[in-house]
Parts: structure tokens; sequence; C-alpha cells
């Protein structure tokens, strides 16, 4: 269960393959220049090697608990994240007037990814503090920004996001929880579910962001507000007063992120009501929530593709050690040289590169759209088209490949000291949480693909196109039919996105629906095969280590049904309405 | 998680898809009339349904566990394995001269979806029991058979199958236990791990089939005998004797199938060795296992598809009760009603049918292949052709349909108490044991599409056209579609073997083996196609409420493109041996 960051392959990904570089040149990258990325992620992947990755089965076996004072660390947990924070982990991407370093989403990307390599559960806390920080800094008064985002920054203390309950998940239009007003603050209840470290013993205090409604509100989702709810009130002076009347009441038992506890968090429990803040104008708690969502669901998808890497090390790890028959001449081989278990980890590598890479190119995108950049309008309609791509399709990598991954092991993989199983349990709720990989699909088809009438779409997939000239100018004949394959997906999305837009004007809606989950993942499949194909192409100009086999491999049984399969899937939306289903 | 066995469903796919009915015509049903299948199989849903299925998640919660005198079943098991031993169930297959009914493996298998449905852990039990009572009744002695195979039979006493050893996982030929002759027995030293059900207090005794070497025996696999150890030594009254020097000394913490034991287990540990009987003649045990492999085989193929049915019986309940949004015009509508939603409880119900029937129909070739039916050569060669598919195609699907569960249910299906999580945890071994997927489709390609120079492959490929032409023969413009890809399909699977077979004879054997996994799941999925559309005519023909819905879902997105799939497949195998992997 030995870790590695292969820090040189995530730098050579971000910087050549994601356009970190280029978003550089174009000044989306910050103070960080190239050799910053590598010493950053250099540093990253040292601690999560020597801090990190050794809990992950610990918190695996132990589980955060909840006590009757609240939710208990797994053991050696408090002192990780001591360390991560003290370390400045938390403060990468924070504007530097809250003590953060200002640097680009990207590279807090790349690092979400090493953090999950090593420990996914704990990795998701990070994420939530990001996204509540971000909230709050595009969101929140200055007054509020003062007392709150010093702490988030510096990670002394962590964010929530409470959006769920019983009965609104993917459709929010139904929450329930009030917001009553009370001189300059509400006071909240109600509750909420699947709120992940909505407890912990990590910090001495914990923000949520909590969806609620004002008195006033209109029905539906236009009638939510956010606020900001601390679990201890904040002094004028800043030091922690009253605890607040929130309170986990909960935490389920899951299949997997056994240490990251997913709380039933209870507002106003005892009465008083939960004391928060209103963060924005009232009404349009939905909007902010979605600044906050939105980058969070890259890193989702992140964690997906950060999972996959995890269990393809492992896996190769485990297929270079175990004997087993002979292979070719060789007897008792390592089962590293079967075949069958070649093509396995071949699958696994090539899937995790390709969703890496989906994921590196949306961050770079997110930085290069924000307010200020040269073109910011159009990469934030990039970023808007990859984001359901990156997290969808990055989290059905991290299933398939920590699938793959048990049966690399055989038997071995079914018994949970060997550590395989669990990549698979914690993998499987990145399918599901920050937006179910259905309501992706649904956002990929509906408002994604008719950006600007298709017009982001077309200079996305024209880009793609590029990569295949690019591959037919290398003139290595191995990349010839990767470059055709590639040509003919493009192709085949391109015409699909039409039929699309055309069955929405059309009021087609429903068949549309029908077929969002094959089209997301023909477009994704079809993207990461061009990223695997751009990182090949710059091989073969450096003459380097040739990355041309995952790339033929990939585009070969991968991407090359992908059009046949997209043609029946639109073809086949009538059906899935009409279809008998008892 | 409620369940209830669809027994028309079943009867109607044995009988008139997967051909028991024609078995009947042909004698190979025993005295088996198709009332008798429905009657039977009603009674076996019944039982699963009030006595196996509750227990399911209790299993699941509470383990089988190793105590100092051994392994103790789950709450409540005990009452039900004598409450299902009771009812007779154990009996269905045994010869009659031991008190079995001699009724067709067809029927068995059918019973095995049925036990497997309810509750998976259990039903792993009866399946290595009727596997011993088959090797049992080919290649024991008649005193041997005399002892054991009335109490096998009944169920009184339960079988196992012992075979892997740390060193010897799918390549058997470094086994080391090693059986020292003594008078008119053996004492047998070594460990065996993997063992299920190699221990537990559900009976009052245990017979093990152990492979071990005796001392003059050659190397590697003709040098491998079969043993009859049990847990308790039989007296020549029938009554139990000392307790034999065998015992489990450690039970694995897995994935799923909790309730099932998987035992270490420690023969002559002791130092007097374990006291065994030879089974059929010296070294040539490994033959006499695989009778009871290869029929285990599609028994845990069933489990995949059996748990794949529970899944998608638990989505539906979930899918028809849970509200969500609204779908079309319906506002606050049960998520059934969402176009993405219906696409995978449609795909789920697709492969689940289209696996029970490949293993159906397995089951029924096992049938008539018996010595003394017509064309026994003839169907004894079609089951050993389906007998991979069924077995890798079905846990695929087993694993697939889980997941897919899960993802029904959102949220939910992250909690454990939801029950969702654990089919997935469940099935994930089925595509390891009784030889992983890998080993399966490596026998496919190099074993069975090869037998008889192709013939036997050739014949069952002119079934599945003719299923194609009775599609366009009911002239049904909804099956018009299906039938043209399964053509184009069948004639993909024909090429690639023909491609492979000339691979093989060309001394290329690596590069066959690099593409035998998709070359499973193409013959696999070309199959169950044909089954689909096989169930679908006989609607047409019976105006009777149309399957061809699932045909057409099936054969669009899943069939449609593994032509291309498998070129590149084909394509691809060189590579695979040659990419870099580190």
């Amino acid at each position: 269960m030995s870790y590695t960051a292969a820090v040189e392959e995530m730098a050579f990904v971000l910087e050549r393959v994601a356009g970190l570089a280029e978003a550089r040149e174009a000044g989306a990258a910050g103070a960080l220049d190239a050799d910053d990325t590598r010493a950053i992620l250099s540093e990253a992947g040292r601690f999560a090697e020597d801090v990190l990755a050794p809990l992950n089965r610990v918190g695996d076996a132990h589980h955060a608990e909840l006590r009757e004072d609240g939710v208990v660390a797994a053991p050696g947990w408090r002192k990780a994240y001591a360390a991560w924070v003290e370390a400045g982990w938390s403060s990468l991407t924070g504007e530097e007037e809250w003590g953060g370093h200002a640097l680009p989403m990207a590279l807090q990307v790349a690092a979400t990814d090493i953090w999950n390599q090593a420990n996914a559960a704990f990795a998701l806390n990070p994420i939530l503090t990001v996204g509540a920080v971000e909230a709050l800094q595009a969101h929140a008064s200055d007054a509020l920004k003062a007392i709150y985002l010093p702490k988030l920054v510096s990670g002394a203390w962590t964010g929530t996001m409470n959006l769920t309950e019983p009965q609104a998940g993917s459709d929010l239009a139904g929450i329930r929880t009030r917001a009553e007003p009370e001189g300059d603050h509400y006071r909240l209840f109600g509750q909420k579910i699947f709120i992940s470290y909505g407890d912990h013993d990590l910090t001495d205090n914990i923000v949520h962001l909590v969806l609620a409604r004002l008195p006033d509100a209109p029905a539906g989702t236009r009638g939510i507000s956010l606020f900001l709810v601390p679990k201890y009130l904040v002094e004028a002076d800043g030091s922690l007063g009253a605890r607040n009347d929130v309170a986990c009441v909960g935490v389920e038992r899951k299949l997997g992120l056994h240490a990251s506890p997913t709380c039933t968090m209870a507002f106003g429990a005892k009465g008083e009501g939960a004391i928060g803040y209103l963060v924005g104008v009232p009404h349009a708690g939905l909007r902010a929530m979605f600044t906050m969502m939105n980058n969070a669901r890259v890193q989702v998808g992140m964690q997906g593709a950060a999972v996959a890497e995890r269990a393809t090390q492992q896996a190769l790890a485990y297929a270079a050690e175990r004997r087993q028959g002979h292979a070719g001449e060789v007897r008792d081989a390592p089962i590293i040289l079967h075949p069958d278990v070649r093509r396995m980890l071949l699958t696994m590598k090539a899937l995790t590169q390709a969703a890496r890479a989906i994921c590196y190119a949306c961050a770079v995108a997110i930085d290069r759209g924000r307010p200020g950049m040269a073109d910011a309008a159009f990469w934030k309609a990039r970023a808007d088209l990859l984001t359901p791509i990156a997290k969808a399709f990055a989290t059905e990598v991290g299933i398939e490949v920590a699938n793959l991954g048990i049966q690399v092991h055989g038997g071995m993989g079914y018994v949970e000291e060997t550590g395989a199983a669990q990549h698979l349990r914690d993998a499987r709720v990145f399918a599901i949480y920050e937006g179910t990989n259905g309501i992706q699909a649904i956002d990929l088809v509906r408002r994604k693909i008719t950006l600007q009438d298709g017009a982001v779409l077309a200079a996305y997939l024209d880009e793609l196109r590029e990569v295949a000239a690019a591959a037919r100018g290398t003139n290595a004949i191995r990349l010839t039919d990767v470059a055709a394959r590639l040509d003919a997906a493009v192709g085949a999305v391109d015409a699909a996105a039409a039929r699309i837009r055309h069955m929405l004007a059309e009021g087609h809606t429903e068949r549309v629906l029908a077929a969002a989950t094959p089209f997301l993942r023909a477009f994704a499949v079809t993207a990461g095969a061009a990223y695997l194909c751009k990182a090949a192409v710059q091989d073969e100009a450096a003459s380097a280590e040739p990355r041309a086999a995952l790339a033929r491999l990939f585009s070969g049984e991968l991407l090359s049904p992908m059009p046949i399969m997209l043609d029946a899937a639109l073809e086949g939306g009538e059906e899935v309405l009409a279809a008998p289903l008892s």
C-alpha cells in the first residue's frame, strides 16, 4: 500500500496538456511559474506520502464517531490536520487580503489530486473549506469577511455546505429550513442531512453555509437565501463565544469514506434557533451557493481521478510482486506479465490520466475565466462546459478503476486488509454528491452545449480537432489511427449536440434527457482521448518516452465505439420514456 | 427492501428462451414437466421471500464469526438452514439412489437464482454442496458414496472445495498440501485459503474435498489428487466419530458476503494429519475437481445475475416511492418518471435478463450433454462453450447492475442501512472466485472457441442467426433493427473468432490473450441480445406484453458498438504486450 505522488507526470499534464503554461502567458497563473508548480506539488507530495497516506486505512477502520459532545475524528487525524494547516496547505488560493497566496485554481486542483490520492476522506474537508472561502469572498459583507475569512483561509476553522434536506435532494426547491430575522442576524430552524464534516474535533470552530428561507420568501428556488452559521459564535475581538444552537444529531454508516463524518445537522433544536448571518442578498442564496458548488464539482471530479491513481499504483505494485503461472516463456511469472492483467493495468492508467487531464483543464479554464482576465467570458463559458464532464466522467473513472484494481488483486482484492476494496467503497460516493452524475448530464445537455447557441461547444471541439491535426502533423505512424478516431468521435459529438439542440428547440426535452448520460460519456471519452493524444504528441516532439501506447489503447477500445453508441442512445430516447417498468 | 421472486418471468425464460421445453422433448428434463417448473419455483420463491430474504441484512451486519470451537453463523441462520433442508431444497439434483430427485441442472440453476436473489451469502453454501455431490457421484468409490452422498444430498451435511493455497491461486500447479498413505486412507498436511463455508455450525458435519499431492506425485497439475476429508470421522454405522485434524484457523474480513465464512483451513496442524480418502484415481484430482468447478461456474454466474435481479427490484421500488423535482408535467414526481432514472432502471433490467438467459441456457446444455442423452457430445460441447461466458458476463452484470442500483438511490444508496450498497459488496467477489473472469476469458479463447476446429462455436452462432431471422419473420418493425444489429454482431464475433484461431495457429498466443476479455464481453453481449430478442419474438407471436423495448435498448447502446470495440481490441493486443507499465 505504498504511495508515491507522481509529481512529474502531474506537473506535465497541468502545464503542457491542460494549458497552465498558456494560462500563465495570458496572466492567469498569478505569481506561479513553472518551477513553482513542480516545487509546490513536490512538497505536497511529500506531506501526502508521509502524513496522509498512512492514515487512510486507519480512518477506514476507525470511522469518525459521534459522541455526546460531538464528532471525534479517527486516531491521528487531529494531529495530521494541524500539521497540514501549519504547513500552509489551506491557504493556496485564498485572496492575499485574508492571508491566502492567491494561487490559481489549477494548482489547488492538482493539490486536491495529491491529497485525495493519499487519503480521500481527509481531503474532502479542505474542498469544502475552499468552497466556503470562495462563496464568502464573492458574496459576504466586509464585516463577515473580516471575521471569518482569515480563519477559513488559514484552515484554523473549516467550512461546510448545508443544502440537502430529507425532501430536498437533487431538487432544492423543496428546502424548508427557515430563517427568522432578529436585529442584524437571523435565527435558523430546520434539519439538514448528508452534511460532510458537519461536525468534527479537528478545529475549534466550524463555519456552516446554510440554505434557508426568509419569512417572506417566494416558493421554489428563487426564495432561498444563504446564511453563515458558526458552530461557536465569534465575539467582536475574534475570540470564541457561546455555542450556537446547531448540532450534529446523527452520523451515517456509509459504504466508504468512513473517516469523513456525514452528519445530520439540527438547526434550532434547542428552541433558540441557530444564529446566522445573511450572505449576499435575500432570496439569491442558490446562485451564491452555486459559486461554491461549481468549483467544488471539479474538485469532486478530481477526487475520482485521484482515487483512480491510488488504486492504479496499488494494483501495479501488487502485480509486480505477486507471482502466478507462467507468462510466455517466464515461469512463476509476476502477474504483471500476464496479458490480461496488463490490459487491466493499462486501462486503469489510461482512464486515470484522461480523467485527470479533463479536471486540470477545467480548473485552468476557471482561472482564465476570472473577472479581469483576457477573454474572461470565453474561458468562463469553457469552464461551465467542462465542469459537468469533469465531475461525472472522472467520478465514473474512480469507480471503474477501483473496480479493476480489485480484480487485479484476485482473491486478495476482496479482503479488506489489502486496501484495494476501500478505494471502490470510497470512490462510490463521488458519483453521487455535489450533484449526482445524472444531474451533471442533464446540466450538460440542457444548459452547457446550448451556451451561446452552441458556440462554446464549437470552439472546444475545434480545439480537439486541432489536437488530431497536431497528431497527424508529427507523421508518427502510431498516432495515425488515434487522430482518425479522434476526428470521427469529435464529429459524432458535434452532430449529436446539433441534434440535441434541435430536439430541445422542438420541445422534445424528455427524449434528450433520456440520452443525457450516454452523451456525456461520449463527450468525455472524446475529450479524454484528445488529452492523451496531446500528451503523446508532445512526447513525439521531445523524442521522450512515448505516451502513445495509452492514447492508442484508449482511442481503440474506448473511443472508437462511441459514435455508434451515441447514435443508438439518441435513437433510443423514445424507448426509454415508453418502455414498461415494473 | 421487499423482495418478490418473479417466478413467471423465470419460468418463461427457462422453458421458452433457454430451451428447457426442447430439452424435455429430447428427454433431458427428467420427470419435470412445465407445470412442475412453475410449481417448484413458486415454492422456492415463497421460501426465499419468507425465510431467506429477511436474513440478508442480518448476515451482512453480524458476519459469520470464528470462535474458539469453530465458526458460528449469523443470528437466525441455523434455523433458516434447517428449515431449508427440511423442505427438501438440497435434494433437487442428486441421484435418486442417494435420496435426490434427479431433476435437471436447469431447475437447480433457477433455484440458485432464487436463493441468491434473496440472500447470496446463504446461497453459496448449497452451490458448494451440489458441486461436491456431483464430484462424488462421478468419481468416488461405492463405499464413499454410500457413506457421504445421502447426507450431502439431503443437506444434513455440506460440502466444500479446498483448492487455493497462498502460492497457488489461479495456477494450481503450485499446490503443496500433501497426503501420506496409511492403510485404506491418507493423512493430509497443509494449508488452504479462501475456503467458502470451510467451517460453520449449520450442520453437524462438513465434507471437504481437498486437492493434495501423494508422495510419488509428479510436479505440476498432473500430480494432484482429490481427497474427501470429513470434519468429523464417520463410523461404520454412520454415526459421527472423532474430530478430524482439520480446522478453520482464520476467517477473512471481506468487502461483502459477510455471512459466508471465508476460511483458512489447516490440515494436520495438530501433527496427526487430517484423515482423508482418495476420490477417483491418483494424480487425476484436478480433472475430478473440474467436474465440480464447471457446474459451479454457471452457478456463480447465476449468483451475479441473481444479485442483479435483487438490486433491480430494490431500485425500482425506491424509484417508485422517492419523489423529487418535476418530470415533464408531473410535479413532485416519483423519480421513476425521470428519463435518466428510467434509463438506469431499464439498463439494469436488460442486463439482468440477458445474463439470466445465458446462465439458464448453459444449464440446459449441461443437462442435454449428460451421458446417454441424444446428441450428448454436441450439448456437452455447447455447455463447455457457454460456461465461461455465463460465469464472467453474468458476474460482471452483477457488479454493473448493483452499481447502478446505488446510483438510483442517490445519497441513500451510499448509506448502508438502505441495503443497496450491500448488493455491490456481495456481488464483487463473483467476478473473482471459481476462476477469475480473466481466467474465464482465457478459457474461452484458448480452449472453447477452438473446440472441434470452431464447429462448436459455428453451431451456436448459427442458432443466434436463427433468432435474428425469426425476429425478421415477425414483420414487427420494432424488431427490424434489433435483428440487423444482432446479425452484425454475430458476424463480428464469428470473424474475430476465426482471426483468433488463426493467430493461435501462428503462435501469437500472447496477443490473443491480451484481447480475451473484450472478446468474451462482445460474445456475451451478442448472446444476451439474442436471448432478449428471442423473448421479444415470442411476445410478438403471443401478442403478449412486448419485451421488445429491452431488446431494442440492449441491442442499441450495448450491442451495436461491439463489432468496432472487438476490432480495436484485436488490433490492440500487440500494444498491451509492449506498452510501458510502471
